[in-house]
């Protein structure tokens, strides 16, 4: 219940071209491997010696958590305290280039387009473009839509709950 | 030194069509929550009583969380012995319905392509195609690019390799 009555922005509260600028610290060569071992256990990500022998010249990190260690801080900063529901998916995910240890990360997310859902009064979609890079070099990027409810759909949301809270 | 001399596959031993298979274990609560707290901590992946009230009705995975567990195996099966030296990046990832603890996952890899680079003799690309489903019905899906070291890509590498070691 509490958390149900809580104000959170709603899709009105967002606006088109609006940026979210953050620094995400370089990974060290214990974390890069301790993510592969766990999740993308190829060679260039999980063993210094082996990795000095591909074309990377040496440790980089998975590009998945490359993925994931520039989507948190956008996470949140912009999504913890809004009405946001979830994604379709991920659009065009790009590794545009290997990140190293140590190397840390500029990243830049703007939110592209905003529009209401053309079945629904309660929801509507942000475009959201995310690019990642060391000194300009791009490393990442992608593109993913938010669904976002409305004032109107979190009331339905808050009704809802309080429903069910007293069933 | 040793790593490199490896036999490895390369892009002539893949062959267009072939089908991977294998169940992903369900998650339990705790294992979506670790995960979103490091990752991911919107409240339906992180608070069971939170997520209970929004449309989701309870706790699901993070989409990354599901597509990290579905690419796991495959990466163990499918791509550890051999000369895969990364992706350009992902295309179309959908997450078709969320995940829930205790859901076992049918996954389902199909190599759908196959070519060689038009530039370089040393590599060629696989086009992959995932489907993963709970009792048939779909959860995520993604499609992506491994770039595959040739025959002769590989014996460059390994001469590239023992050059190295010798300097």
């Amino acid at each position: 219940m509490h958390d149900a009555r809580k104000t959170r922005k709603c899709l009105e509260d967002f606006e088109d071209g609006t940026t979210f600028r953050y620094r995400v610290p370089g990974l060290t060569a214990e974390e890069i491997k301790a993510f592969a071992a766990q999740y993308d256990p190829q060679r260039f990500h999980l063993d210094e010696h082996a990795a000095s022998e591909t074309h990377f010249g040496g440790l980089v990190a998975s590009g998945f958590q490359t993925q994931l260690k520039c989507f948190g801080p956008f996470c949140r900063e912009a999504l913890l305290d809004t009405s946001a529901v979830g994604a379709p998916g991920i659009d065009n995910l790009k590794w545009l280039r290997p990140w190293y240890p140590g190397e840390d990360l500029n990243v830049v997310v703007t939110l592209t387009g905003k529009r209401m859902s053309a079945k629904r009064t309660d929801r509507g979609y942000l475009s959201v473009s995310l690019l990642a890079d060391v000194k300009g070099e791009p490393v990442l990027s992608m593109e993913w839509v938010i669904i976002m409810l409305t004032r109107q759909g979190q009331a339905d949301a808050h009704a809802k709950a309080a429903g069910v809270a007293q069933a």
